[in-house]
């Protein structure tokens, strides 16, 4: 069966409507690249970089507002302290695998420099998930050039969901998992706000996934679809970056980027302690240009949170799924199979637990 | 129909076994004592104190761990600052109405006085919730003679839940909401460890309440079961305590507390704006007497937190829901009415979402 | 030999102008009122309570912007979750003795609900220093009634120093301590902004006490002036408020708070265990008037912070240096004796380390 | 005049006496390693890399406890999140130049694949300070190779100081600046603990530095030795390592990294806004076995921390300053030159400030 996105399969969850493309690029200016390294000589890798341009390239003069949570801290997101201390963001986001941060981390310098970006130094935002079960990690496959074409590629409309970008290697809820992205528009006080995540989901046991609150994991269980036996449950994460086009401080930033913490939940991640849950939000309603003494700004006011609370929990929340119904079958080094949801299975699934008439 | 606990409507949530009371107390050495003020003369006043004694009086020179997470801080809880700094706590916990903080806070200072505490100050815990919808608030009703009550009339065993102590005039997801528990028995590296909740919950939207998955409150809507109309619906709070005998460090109480925002978001909060949504853990599993140069301390591995943090979310997911079965309708000032969640709808909706054969 | 400002001593710190009376109320809008409490029956009392009203009554529905930081914990600061969520202020803070912040706490609530300021409720920002050692604190000797003194009270100009307010019975680097205040002025593009501190000073060895860098509390040693002998040194505590007209957002009101940190390091504070050095800023430059669904802003750029760093940790500085110099020798209870910094002996030592010809 | 240490000029600081080394070195078990590259072919290069080992390569699978404390987050320590949320260290600490830390990061991971080391993946913790004002750091000069020979050359025993390592590009107060440590020892219940510092120091403006509260920075002016003047001068940062061999929780080590602040702040650190000034401690005095389901500890009790607060406080004091007294003037890119501490005016200034008789 071909893979699909959640909705295409008739499955709904939340109440809020999505954007355009139910994406996280649904918030104007974000663009997002991919580069994905499927291959098995001279070793056995799945893996890649996912880039995410918060604004067009006037970003690294133009910074957005960003706050970030670490809902379980077993994971590394670069530029963390810059982050908590300015609430600031000036430069792309990137996310790959755990090995290769660093090379992607430098690279992202590197672009700059090649752009000729009038800043001394930057600090760049670089997150990662860990794809060893699957993949060759030892062999720090990604290089600087990996990272530029990911960054160079990147593009707003609809994007790629499944095995793609740094979301290449993963494994969800003990099935394939994967990038993947969704988005919702909320209405406060008359204007309408989009709120996109964009997850890469590597985490959770099967037994505890939930679809709009109906236990598909403990129904197609692992003697229906095998696990990967040998690896420990826990040696996964998820990375949630979400994005939004509302006016928001970065104190506000922090506050939405807590709320994934919520749709991750639904779908039933209670942040295992080898799991890296760390999500960044930021807020494309600000600008602030490099250099202006006094910046003028909006603030939505913290009464009319709620709308965008509840969007960035929904969006997560369908983005993880749209990472697992987008993820196909992949085999890995050591022959490992890490086996994709069966989407038949799942559709029946939530037939079943309909409400009897 | 008569209140009952959610177990024995049949309906179960979680995959854990849970203690002996599926209480906070369950832990051993923790104890739960409430006042509970219901009267309409000289003002309409329905409001109270719990207490909860992490271990017996020998707290206030043997600490236990503990660890704060803040999930929406538009609320109090006194001590934040020490518990911070030093992970410590060596007095009781209490939960009370917004208003009223200050002087239970004061109360437990005159308690460890009257009782000859050898420590020159102390810097008690205190959170609250707000009850001015149904009591008046303004009358600032609680006395230090209330707070010496519930500290005084602690208990092990089976504790009160609902419309008692701190919980009496809370509201949740639109029901009548007040005081639950629940606990969960963990089996971590040969041993068991026992989770314990405590929540004085009184926050949440009526449309996203779930009970296991199944959006009950969508089922039983507001035409169905009228809300408080005229509140702004986020007006509310949820305090969750956490309580484990396994042995953990000040740093791992804090990865506990973090997993209530787990089981809250199972039944559906998503942490509104005006919610004071914190969540405390403490630990007896160690010993810190006052006075001791070196403690020896044991810890439980990091690897090993997993059972712990399930144990948590479902804990505290069961413990909301036991506040909403247990809570009887009340009417309050101005006549005001929350109605209780009817316990045959309920039902009758959890076996419409059961799966079809 | 009568008490005196720094200044007017002929010392001076830091390079920063004090801004008209070297004062906290320098802030445009910001007001200091105090409760004094000096009585010997029924119980030897030394304390008291100090209100500062960010701006005047209109503070309760047009916040200012703050942020807290907890260099040690030791100590409470009730309203901490609120301004960490919130980034806002929106009651005057108060500061009084330890065991009755509660109190404090809800006499500003009830003076809320006296002056019908429109909100259900409120998180007031009260904290506390230990005078324990000259007061009976057992005895709860504040009332609400002090704290509306407090807040009635409050006006702009010269503030009292020394004995006066929560400082009232402080002891500080084993030297009566108490209450003090300073302030500067900084050109930030363009612009003048004041910073102002007050702080109630209450920590700190003897030997550890520098002014201007010279070791004054050396020089002075114990055999010169003797201590408070019986106390644990490190039973104490600082608290300081900082206040700016800058234009300045929430995470930049806790960057402000940090700097705190410096000006009591230069004084001669290290942050003992016991200790509560807990720092609040607020920034009356911007408004954030209740009910608004979008509110414009000012920010001043991150690169413009530095004169307003240097200017919180100079303030920071005098004002405790301040509070030493005013503070007045104190007898208090068991006929325990706080000693004044002796001003001939501190011009002398300062003279003696003024640089040779 | 041949560059010393601050004590081989005659100038002491602070109280507390050395350890035998006066280096982070005297904590047992600790070992630093450098790699220095100098060189003007076929880039101006003036960067290098620190490595420090907290125990012996056992130190992969025993791991020590550890805090970080950030006072100016405009940096990057990687490993942030991971050691926030357990409290644990496991992997050597590297520092190096800001453009580097991607390359250095992802070696520590090289260097435990190439060591077989048990675990399948890394957090490694590397910190950056920026040296692109004497060094081309667009032409991102440090390879695998270089970490490696950092962290095989790591050893016990007296280590260098000034222009080495990542401290090799370095300007301080205005002056060249470098890697400097520093110990002390600290009397704790009868026991002796050492705490050392180590400093990559970049940061700060002349006229605000001080030694031992003289003001040397405004005694020797830029009139006097010029600064590099096209820089501006908030544009550095500092990283402090402090290791302790005290019996330390991870709450502890927190505690005890934000007391780098107060050593900072002594030598004229405020914190400037393009500053990371970033400080990590860790505490060699338990052993956390990997693999373990419950470990023993112990635990310094709270009342003990203060020895070594104040150790914590003078090591960072006087590393810094060693770091001034040892780094040699420097001529980099665009024949830009960084100026020594001329040691001859700083011990004439010393004397000139010293009292009177």
């Amino acid at each position: 069966m071909s893979r699909a996105r959640l909705r295409d399969l008739g499955v709904t969850t939340g109440t809020l409507p999505t954007g355009a493309w139910n994406a996280i690029t649904d918030v104007p200016g974000v663009r997002v690249g991919y580069s994905t390294l499927v291959h098995d000589q001279p070793a056995i890798v799945r893996t890649g970089v996912t880039a995410i341009w918060p604004r067009g390239p006037e970003l690294w003069t133009d910074a957005v507002f960003a706050g970030i949570h670490s809902f379980n801290g077993n994971g590394e997101m670069t530029g963390w302290a810059w982050i908590a201390e300015q609430g600031m963001l000036a430069s792309p986001i990137c996310i790959t695998n755990t090995h290769c941060v660093g090379v992607v981390r430098d690279a992202v310098c590197a672009y700059a420099v090649r752009a000729r970006v009038p800043m001394p130094w930057l600090l760049p935002v670089v997150a990662e998930t860990y794809d060893g079960w699957l993949s060759d990690a030892g062999t720090f496959p990604i290089t600087t050039a990996h990272a530029f074409a990911a960054l160079d590629g990147a593009a707003s409309g609809p994007i790629a969901e499944g095995n793609v970008g740094g979301g290449t290697g993963m494994i969800c809820h003990e099935f394939k998992g994967g990038t993947g992205t969704a988005s919702r528009v909320a209405q406060v006080a008359g204007d309408a706000y989009t709120v996109g995540a964009l997850v890469q989901a590597n985490y959770g046991a099967r037994e505890l996934l939930r679809v709009d609150g109906v236990p598909v994991g403990r129904e197609i269980g692992l003697d229906v679809v095998p696990s990967h036996r040998d690896a420990p449950r826990d040696s996964g994460s998820i990375i949630v970056v979400l994005a939004t086009d509302a006016p928001l401080l970065p104190i506000q930033c922090q506050r939405l980027a807590r709320r994934a913490t919520t749709g991750l939940a639904w779908v039933g991640g209670v942040g295992f302690n080898g799991s890296g849950d760390i999500f960044l939000a930021f807020a494309t309603g600000n600008h602030v240009p490099h250099g202006e003494a006094i910046t003028t700004l909006r603030m939505l006011s913290a009464d009319n949170m709620n709308p965008l609370f509840q969007a960035a929990a929904e969006a997560t929340e369908e983005a993880i799924l749209n990472a697992l119904t987008a993820a196909e079958t992949m085999v890995g080094r050591q022959s490992r199979t890490a086996h994709a949801l069966p989407l038949d299975l799942l559709t029946a699934t939530m037939r079943r637990y309909r409400p009897a008439p």
